[in-house]
């Protein structure tokens, strides 16, 4: 996600007591830290925050770990979170380490308008591209389980395409998900579009 | 296909001499048919039959049988192929009955604008619905290998589901075809809300 930098984004990431600074020592442990067997859920790449900070009010019973990699989106997801819940933390990191830090103990990732990088050369840095699924093999706890949300075609045609192949299957797509009857928190740049005619693209798909 | 009546499609289809009139007596035996052991593929729904005349055209090294249940629009597509090619008959069955017509000796089915079927209850007429799938299963020669084509996001997005669900893998999707940089020979639905915004979605699924 573009977005400029702020002023006082270093000083918001440092004192933000639900981002976790060193959650390599917690792999494996995560239920640990929130001391409960809840399921344990994850958004990649968080925006500004407030899909995963809804998710984790709608849903005490679940955990939720909000990834981000970008400091200045990280300060302003943080801004986002206008209360600490004790079943949301946040973590500073790039996918590409997420097996570092997670040992199956994740139910479900969640992909929520990811950076589309349309040119064929960049298309391996999609987080739906089998090299990050590959990565993801190794958080979940049991079945495999991830949701997407996106209004770029594109990304959204290749990953049915990439999900498939790796061996996952699509338990539910929808072309237009306003019109769909699922309990949807939308993100900030869902809302934007919402109304101008841009359809969004879902879909929730599982590999055992 | 919604299409009014003529008054000489009975003559039409009986004097057509490429259409099958009992195409039961050639289960297991479509090669000897066409004489020559090329690969066979099926449309199911050929609509004014202009995909399936330009695809034999295209193609002379691949046979081609159009499927239809409706009179008025066979007699139409009867109109549309202007010569009688070798590599070309029409069926005029309902695709229910298709395993009784062909015995393993299929390689593709195309699948163009299929009727949406959008009410719940009525999925189940959708030519991607599994009892549909399962008809297919016995059509095919080898790998089974579904083409689709339509406008309609519901039936689309359903469709990816069931072939996913049935063990098909994507090999290709696209949400807009006309931007995508592959042959496709387009109906005369299709030409008709060309330039007018509506997208085309596509897919090519197989399954051993």
């Amino acid at each position: 996600m573009r977005m400029r930098n702020s002023k006082d984004q270093n000083e918001v990431i440092e004192s933000c007591d639900f981002l976790i600074k060193d959650p390599f020592v917690f792999k494996g442990k995560f239920k640990e830290l929130f001391n409960n067997s809840n399921p344990i859920r994850l958004e990649i790449g968080i925006g500004k925050g407030r899909f995963i900070y809804q998710m984790a009010l709608a849903y005490p019973n679940i955990n939720f770990i909000g990834i981000e990699k970008f400091d200045n989106v990280m300060a302003k997801a943080i801004k986002t979170i206008a209360k600490r819940l004790p079943n949301l933390y946040l973590i500073k990191v790039d996918a590409q380490k997420l097996n570092e830090i997670f040992d199956h103990e994740i139910e479900t990732i969640y992909l929520n308008f990811s950076d589309p990088w349309p040119k064929k050369r960049q298309n391996k840095r999609r987080l739906t591209h089998p090299n990050f699924l590959k990565v993801y093999d190794d958080l979940f706890e049991d079945k495999k389980h991830i949701v997407m949300k996106t209004d770029n075609i594109g990304l959204f045609a290749d990953s049915l395409v990439y999900l498939s192949n790796y061996g996952y299957t699509l338990n539910d797509v929808s072309l237009d998900l306003d019109n769909k009857d699922i309990f949807n928190v939308k993100t900030e740049y869902e809302e934007k579009f919402e109304g101008k005619g841009f359809k969004i693209n879902y879909l929730e798909a599982t590999k055992d």
